[in-house]
């Protein structure tokens, strides 16, 4: 095969590329710095070699222990729980978060052949046997799975004395009613908040 | 610099990558096989090695002569004169050309700098003076700086008894009138078929 068609075929497997898009990509690669392609293609090639899941929360890390679980700053009292590694970027960076992360792996979906005993359940519970947590917010995403995992986890932690809570589901900020679906807007109007 | 924030910046520097875009792409090569990231790594790190431009017509290529320029099957006396190497790809695709190409490298823009100078004009006279074409097809983008390119291309050739023609512009197959802008509506009406 010629370089360039390996080169779209390989850019054409990741997430969210078709054809048009892969070919756009190869031939813009053809035209910029030597340099910037060397630099991206030793950036793809080893970043297996170079993260892995931190130990004790689950999330990327390049050090034996991640940056948010060796942060004697943040309040280990409170933990909240993401399905995927990059759910505690999203949460960390929206910057009302101070706490320590759990990632699971995933959601419980039983159609999709995930069970309990696929995700990190027995590293979470040994966390908070372990440690000192006060408050738990579950962040799975606001979907049938995600929903299922945060009954599973209430479930797994009643009578521990610890504060339970879910993230606010409900119209996104900059939203339009008239664009939102009848799931989200009967989310927003069950959550709704006294003024 | 962590080796995923250095994969996100590269990634994101790609056209059309924005930040979140640039988030799933590094994640998702987090997930993937290590064997799939050191194919795509390093077909990217190579392509600029690999591929060069066909020192005839522009396109690239891998060998010393493009696959158009050294194809006997191919009608030697028609040419598409196209803007960018990809447009090479996109005509040779439809099916309906069987010619030599003729890649410019750009289309004429005075207000972005690029002039006739910046562009494979005197090859394409070396072209035409030492090959035997009849016909040349202007395959030019339908903008403004396409258009120039292709009228200035005419006042090269002409007094040359080579037939000249430009792509039809117009509504596109499978679109609608009521989405299609004034300028192409307008191009389809000059340019309408009689039945």
């Amino acid at each position: 095969m010629e370089a360039l068609d390996e080169l779209q075929a390989l850019i054409k497997k990741l997430p969210g590329m078709g054809e048009k898009s892969a070919q756009r990509l190869s031939y813009h690669l053809i035209k910029t710095d030597e340099s910037y392609n060397k630099a991206l293609g030793n950036a793809i090639a080893t970043i297996k070699e170079k993260i892995h899941p931190c130990p004790i929360c689950g999330c990327y890390t390049e050090h034996d222990i991640c940056s948010y679980c060796s942060d004697t700053d943040r309040d280990r009292s409170l933990l909240c729980i993401v399905e995927e590694p990059q759910d505690v970027l999203s949460i960390a960076s929206a910057g009302a978060y101070n706490g320590l992360f759990h990632v699971l792996g995933g959601a419980i979906n039983p159609l999709g052949g995930i069970g309990p005993d696929s995700l990190s359940f027995p590293e979470l519970m040994k966390r908070i046997e372990e440690g000192s947590f006060k408050e738990i917010i579950i962040a799975t995403n606001p979907t049938e799975e995600g929903d299922t995992t945060a009954l599973y986890i209430k479930h797994l932690l009643k009578d521990r004395g610890i504060s339970l809570s879910r993230l606010a589901s409900g119209l996104p900020i900059g939203g339009d009613l008239g664009y939102a679906d009848k799931l989200t807007l009967m989310r927003s109007l069950k959550g709704r908040i006294r003024l």
